[in-house]
């Protein structure tokens, strides 16, 4: 018998949505995961073993074949381009990476040189530089709806899903500069090597 | 009257760390942060403005002039050279970042590339390519210890303060690559037209 076939999620929500889209598709046996969250959990009846990972590590454990498949948001896809096969877009992780600036003050597009505080420093650049703002930007980790209260950035750009956040903080949307849903992302060596499993559950996926 | 001088500090263990040492050199009229951590945090009696910020995001924020001075980790600032001054070490944050491996797997040493994940690629490129091996990075933004157990690497850098994480998790301590602890970092701008009142702040820190 085979080794299982490895599959990285992002722990927390996606990987919620990802294994009862699984599961709605006949893939895994089960349709959640266990409220304690280990972080290897194995589905022995289908020869499946799910690794349960920070969202920003996916990439990197499917691009080294710690993983076989995974699941990720194209943002991050968009913004790190790792080194994998992107077959199947999904149905759910629905957001969209969006300008977003204090209420009222709009004055930040006339200036020569706009501060733009972010996670994603590549797409934001691309996306300014084409429209011919000067920027700096501005890479923080942390919470950036806070950045332009504490006087770091004029602008934010940051995922949205709701919009609940930015209201929150006393922000309005400008524009999305992405839009973006979960992706099935493959190893490129598990594409060659473990064709036919992986092929079997992109047309069960893709079926209905 | 001046606008305060505002201080970053990171959430969590070092801003308790830091707002007691400041208080027990006068320079604070509180020794602890009121439990519900809001961002900003005032201290009118002394002319100081605190902000909570990610660790990660301290660097950015005095680098940028969102505050003049920060408190941050030799580990985070040797890794990420903050256009920062750096005038103070202080007596807290003491840790190392430290290679380890699998208990009893001591045979990395003799591969022809050992793959070694980490949040520093940096410090962690310099250590091995100055002493000779062949390595491939694997960055990393979550649970670091729990890299070989996947299989996505063979060794760890990672920082380890007590070492019960590595225990924990099976790991052997090699050895130290860097050893740390907290540092004051000043503005470059605020060094200049806040001097006075920085100076003054840096000799009462280091008068005992």
């Amino acid at each position: 018998m085979d080794k299982p076939l490895r599959i990285a999620l992002p722990k927390g929500r996606m990987s919620d949505d990802s294994v009862e889209y699984f599961h709605r598709h006949a893939i895994t046996s089960f349709s959640k995961f266990a409220v304690d969250r280990e972080l290897i959990i194995a589905d022995k009846e289908k020869g499946l073993e799910f690794l349960l990972i920070r969202s920003k590590d996916v990439g990197a454990y499917v691009e080294q074949g710690a993983a076989d498949i995974g699941v990720l948001g194209h943002d991050v896809l968009a913004e790190h381009k790792f080194e994998v096969l992107t077959p199947v877009a999904l149905p759910f992780g629905a957001c969209r990476l969006s300008i977003a600036y204090p209420n009222g003050k709009t004055d930040w597009q006339n200036k020569r040189n706009i501060r733009v505080a972010t996670k994603y420093p590549k797409l934001t650049s691309r996306y300014f530089f084409e429209r011919g703002f000067n920027i700096t930007i501005v890479e923080l980790y942390g919470s950036i709806e806070i950045a332009p209260l504490t006087g770091i950035s004029d602008v934010i750009v940051d995922l949205v899903s709701t919009g609940n956040t930015l209201k929150a903080n006393g922000l309005s949307e400008e524009e999305s500069i992405l839009d973006s849903t979960a992706r099935l992302i493959v190893n490129p060596v598990s594409w060659v090597f473990r064709r036919a499993e992986i092929s079997k559950m992109i047309d069960t996926l893709t079926a209905f």
